[in-house]
């Protein structure tokens, strides 16, 4: 049979989706048909610097690789399993053959460890959808077992410059750690695409270009996502685009479990913009909760003394607040851990998890480095005659 | 005086209200007056297969009876009360006199145990709203003290072919127990209807039929509920009905705490479709959370043999995944605990909690048993040869 | 320079903002900009009766004060820090330089203890905007450092009678202590502006007045805000004003973290309406959450006299319910914990944490004390005969 390998779209009518830190499945084009080939096996995945966690996923990446076709496309879909329990696939927003759906038991048998099983049909919506296991599906999803399945339409709706889609998931992971637990309700990392930051990629764009973000959530937890300095319009909530007349302006976007959002902007403003999850905790790395917050407690200098002796370097954590530690984030680290903080134009820069930056550019301007920010633009010390 | 007791709505100007698992409140007509009479008391409460929870619900089910009235009726509601402790009740988005709405201290004296009082007022809107205790209210309502009161229009809006309502509620049961703990907030049973699946109905509808389906929500969580195999509209928010300019598409509707919402859809796939809260630890039952994940650590036979010995039958679950606990669900289990997964037509149905199943089917096809699907439209093995 | 310092806006062509139990953040015009003083600063909060906690704020008051401006408006604003630790600012949602934005170490430096700051930009939007530290963010906002930051439209959208402000948050408090710990999930204190219900102030109404009420929430989790007894429409959701099409009646509105939410009603209907948060843990104060539910256990007389001569007016609680507790407000309490339940015209209102009142009344009467509602409107016994 006579096989093309498509391994980046070409004379497309429409901008292809870019997913940092992530990669988009290949197809080959058999007649009619595009052929995608998942692979669900389990991935050692750097979700830090030098955080490797036993996540499962699917061709080697978490969350797996993006789905990207178009509305009229007939798809097959090979999955093959190398987990060492059975697994399947549900196709999660499209519409389908009852038996093609995915759940175990009801619409098809689970596949074997060592098997490979095919998903056919064609697709008639465009939009942001995903795709997840949906056997042992806790476990499976919770270990990273999910991605994005993008369709454009035939007919441009609205044309954008550029089009980025971001994965928000969680893991629990135990000090010290490196299974994710699927089970537990106390999660202590939180990726964009798998990533905590500063591992994560940043977003970029020229000045006045019209951008798209496509969010998807299959975690336990909403993730409501601020972009800093720009008002934006949520146009797609996991379905079929929203009438213009039901879409609306916010400056954070609430994307629940199981859903989908489309945002659309125009990067009208030059400077390096933060975009983070805003629940406080979502932008930490390794949060231990029972910890108590000792601030204002007074710790004698002899027990500090004492305590240096048995541990070097030990020095009491957050009696002043706990911005101190962001400073440490270049001290030796217990193994499987990430710092809090990295280096920014202007120290540390004290956010992780959930967070990156998108940087907005004029035309001509090096995406590379920070921003340069006009002079007089920058919050600064007043000197004490003005206070 | 003249009674007329009314048990099933004869000659109404609308589809009537299907509950699955649950009950309508009866009413009497008095002159121009419907009068229902609702009944606070324990209820054992068997929310799955053998699970017998020691609730407080309303006339003898968890949640109480559908209260189904339209717009205009003047209603007298009696409340007796057959609780240990006083109680009221609330009328949860209803527009009635300050003196009627139910919160205990503020608007009324509580109701002692063994009195009952009335409640009486017009009712001025449409839409699907709720009822629920407001006194010792995290308590109550966490025991199961709440219902629908949903309210057709005078003249019908939309007409549906069919009408559901499904109450979201969560349970905290310690292995073991049966009094769920209202005060925890670690819930491990979530319910459909006071039910987790397969206890739970399923829905059914013909091909090409418009379904309504109201979804409500009194516990401490939000709840995304996801539909396979089609898009839908969110119709309403908890008042009256959304201009069409606002109502918008999804697959998956989040339903947040102290809210409603109704969604229409044409059940446009013949098939079994799943409909489950996509919180993946809301499709479990009984879950502990401080279990830790064995995936891939390795036992030694010889340790696994001793556990054998003194535990007959015992097997290290969870290292290859948790999938193979769904095929042990005809295992003998602890008092008071109920099976992971149900058999469906492929095997084992692996969910339960928040889960159920649309039936569609074409004229004439018969709604007992699964769906069968046509020739060639289940997922199924690659030969060796195809891969 | 010459300075003129308005505490009171004078010739407004808007409804000044109201915020209960919150103060204005006052500036001077210095010619073409109004200058604001923030000062960062720890903080004894009374956030309910005798519960006083070491705070961290801005001005003195938790959380900080409304900031509220004109669209239009350049705004110059010093930032003192006096806390043991660095911060900064970020001026939520507004458009402004890169460099304004109070990312620690990707927009600016942070500004040391004892050091002050100034921001400066020019305002372009209309709505409902928030302000918070961003630097050790969780530690921060956690312990009180945020505010609303309110822009009215240079002309008015909709003209109101009454505008109010009312911050959702959260605190940590162990049993005993006084600091709030916010590394911690496990929250049991929920307020209004800084404060439990009764210390909250009521809001108030005229029959048929149009009021508007502005939410915001920085918290670690959404709050469903449920008003009693009438529909309203949410009218903006964190960035401008929704399109009429948009808009949406409900009446309970979920606001997530990192959100605004304004609503518009008509307070159609006379009464003392109920306003809270529907997450029924939200409206107690000092959740314990590891206590079992003893609804219905039996406890011998003999050891309940036993424990009655080792702890002194010793009862065991909750064997009828939780509602018994209500009543024993007005028992010594141990050091730094508040009642459940206050006094209220019927009895004990069993409610605290994010509860209030909107007390509508109609012209000429007055707002002291409670509703005096119409003869035959209150929920009442029935005498045995008619039952």
């Amino acid at each position: 049979m006579w096989r093309l390998l498509v391994l980046l779209p070409l004379l497309t009518s429409f901008t292809p989706v870019e997913v940092p830190n992530g990669i988009k499945l290949p197809y080959e084009v058999e007649g009619e048909t595009k052929v995608f080939h998942l692979i669900a096996e389990p991935v050692q995945w750097e979700i830090g610097p030098n955080l490797i966690l036993n996540c499962w996923g699917y061709n080697g990446i978490v969350p797996g690789p993006l789905i990207e076709a178009e509305e009229g496309d007939h798809v097959r879909i090979l999955v093959t399993n190398k987990l060492p329990e059975p697994t399947t696939v549900h196709w999660h927003g499209l519409i389908l053959p009852s038996g093609m759906d995915g759940v175990t038991g009801l619409n098809q048998p689970p596949i074997p460890s060592g098997e490979t099983f095919q998903y056919e049909f064609t697709l008639k919506q465009s939009g942001t959808y995903m795709y997840h296991s949906h056997y042992d599906e806790m476990v499976q999803i919770g270990m990273g077992m999910h991605g994005f399945f993008i369709i454009h339409p035939k007919e441009p709706i609205v044309e954008v410059d550029r089009d980025y889609a971001i994965m928000l998931s969680m893991f629990s992971v135990a000090p010290g750690t490196a299974n994710p637990d699927p089970i537990s309700n106390d999660f202590n990392y939180f990726t964009y695409n798998g990533t905590v930051w500063p591992t994560t990629e940043s977003l970029i764009a020229r000045e006045g270009e019209k951008i798209r973000i496509r969010f998807g959530n299959l975690s336990m937890d909403s993730h409501p996502i601020h972009i800093h300095g720009h008002e934006f319009t949520v146009v797609a909530k996991g379905a079929r685009r929203l009438n213009p007349s039901a879409q609306y302006d916010v400056v954070t976007v609430d994307v629940p479990t199981g859903n989908t959002r489309d945002i659309e902007m125009i990067a009208a403003y030059p400077g390096d913009w933060a975009m983070h999850c805003h629940k406080s905790h979502h932008v930490m790395n390794g949060m231990i909760h029972e910890l108590t917050n000792l601030i204002d407690v007074k710790i004698p200098e002899a027990t500090i003394k004492k305590l240096q002796e048995l541990i070097p370097g030990f020095m009491p954590m957050g009696i002043h607040g706990m911005g101190q530690m962001y400073d440490h984030h270049h001290h030796p680290l217990p193994p499987n851990t990430v710092p809090f903080g990295s280096p920014g134009p202007f120290g540390i820069i004290e956010m992780s998890g959930m967070f990156s930056v998108i940087k907005i550019r004029r035309q001509g301007e090096s995406f590379e480095g920070w921003y340069k920010n006009p002079e007089g633009t920058v919050a600064s010390p007043v000197s004490r005659s003005e206070e």
